[in-house]
């Protein structure tokens, strides 16, 4: 693994909310707690202890930050890091049904684990359970919090009803799939940037643009990880060499190349057009085909780009300077990962 | 049709609920719009429109009534009223694909118009705009409202997890059948008969009794719907007679007879003990089988004795007595219908 080192936030975060997270998914009857708490890779499916390797915990971690960002204590934070860990983790459990996918983090999805019943409706649980646990939060702050939980997590539904939509679509250009990004990654990280500062009762302003910093982040976020879902070591991204081009996904890389049209978008498009899956060596000359036609250099770009709008967000609007720092590192360490 | 005649409150409170319910369903993305209306019966499959038979629309009746109930105006309940068909029919959409019911009043179900990844994030996404509906409400109440809309959902979940549960338990009996439909049906039917009472600012004792009135009747509704599971009328209910049977569901008229023991239940027992679905014949058996060991007349009482139950909860509690005239009606209605 190259890249930046593991930015502290994150082992800090995990520390304070870890306990909570599994404290609200022990609310669950036991019919839905066991699946839930493999998916958080707590336990194994027969229930015995699991050493398997959890999430980054992004998400709670820039709950934290953005609560510091504008001098409130971490603990703030907690209850809206919770709410968003779920709300992500229920779309990871539907999305792996719908995209068909089979294993996350190196372990067969709660779908191949479980069965898809089962799958369905632990997504519902946990979805329903993020709205319940925020609602117990004390502070009067906690309505706008849940408010705009409901309007992040309609904007991510529609992104991924959005990505859905693609796979029927001949082609698609660089500002649709980036619009798709945004509201499919990009809306619930702008919610955990702000969540924060929203339970802290900070300005309009300091929590602006910190749900643009976020927002930002989403696009840098699913630009490095489109360059994976093609480029990335299967050892490491834990998913097939290629996969994305395998399905066919209209990614990043593929709408740089769609976008930019000629010739090698029209040798792209004609790939995409057979039926099925695409063969190993389909994938390979895809994959070729968009590194010379410049899909993988531009998104790289896009990387760079949203990741310099991210850092500007946050820049000069009176947040605290160490909070910003790690926003900062947050941000670079999303940039530079290669997992 | 026997039975009551359609109590006066459902079409009342449709002409105001079902434009609110519409213009919410709009603010959904194309790709989602459309299969919400389908599933709603506004549209057909490709966008025309249709003359399918709507639900009966129960949960925004009892919303309006509670409102009623405690001298506020019907108005004051519609946030509530939207919210509550929401998760209800966010729990139909994902309920058809893990029960693998092609129908719905007499239509193809959403998965089977659409397909089940479809089907998947439209239930997501009416599950989440209840909850953006709910808090866009100016009251201060709506914070209470929201949060027992977790409550109740969290429990409608669990019930819906028991029921699949059910399915690998070699036996069930009645108690454990009638807590999974308390929970399953109950819950949401307990919260619909409240909502309007709790935005209206009423009293614990009477959001209390009616609460406990709703639960009731969702015994009273899953008691008759087992009922007509078994012994409905295909051409009504819009399913295949003896349905339930075939599908070796659990239900109450079975609870009734395995709870019993005796010659009976080893015979049902073993019936339900044979692989994949019963046969037209089994079925048949299975059915006559129940009638003579007193599963059906046991089940038709636990109706009578919850629907007398919930007529008990808002006695004598203070509640306005043409509001309580509308909720007895209702509940005589609910526990009298054969479709």
């Amino acid at each position: 693994m190259v890249g930046a080192a593991t930015p502290a936030v994150l082992e800090r975060t995990r520390v304070l909310v870890e306990p909570l997270l599994a404290a609200a998914v022990d609310r669950l009857v036991d019919e839905l707690r066991l699946p839930a708490r493999y998916h958080f890779g707590w336990v194994e499916a027969d229930g015995s202890p699991s050493d398997a390797v959890a999430g980054k915990g992004l998400r709670p971690a820039l709950a934290v930050l953005s609560a510091e960002a504008v001098g409130a204590d971490a603990s703030v934070a907690l209850p809206g890091a919770v709410a968003v860990q779920l709300v992500h983790d229920f779309s990871l459990v539907h999305d792996d049904i719908i995209d068909g996918d089979e294993e996350r983090r190196h372990r067969p999805t709660v779908w191949t684990a479980f069965g898809m019943d089962d799958a369905i409706i632990v997504g519902d649980a946990l979805h329903n359970l993020a709205y319940q646990v925020l609602l117990e939060d004390p502070t009067p702050e906690r309505v706008a919090a849940t408010s705009r939980l409901a309007r992040a997590t309609t904007v991510m539904i529609a992104g991924q009803a959005a990505d859905m939509a693609f796979d029927d679509l001949p082609a698609v250009d660089l500002p649709a799939c980036l619009a798709m990004e945004a509201d499919k990654t990009g809306a619930l990280l702008g919610y955990s940037a702000s969540v924060g500062a929203v339970l802290a009762g900070a300005p309009a302003g300091k929590v602006d643009a910190l749900e643009a910093y976020g927002v930002e982040l989403g696009l840098v976020f699913q630009a490095v990880d489109d360059v994976l879902g093609i480029w990335g070591d299967p050892v490491v991204t834990g998913k097939a060499a290629g996969n994305d081009l395998r399905e066919r996904k209209k990614s990043m890389p593929v709408a740089v190349v769609l976008s930019a049209g000629g010739l090698a978008a029209d040798e792209l498009r004609a790939l995409y057009d057979t039926e099925g899956d695409l063969s190993d060596e389909q994938v390979s000359l895809a994959a070729d085909l968009i590194v010379e036609a410049g899909g993988r250099d531009g998104t790289v770009a896009e990387a760079r780009a949203h990741l310099d709008a991210a850092l500007a967000a946050v820049d000069g609007v009176g947040l605290e300077a160490s909070a910003v720092d790690e926003l900062a590192a947050l941000a670079r360490f999303v940039a530079d990962r290669d997992f």
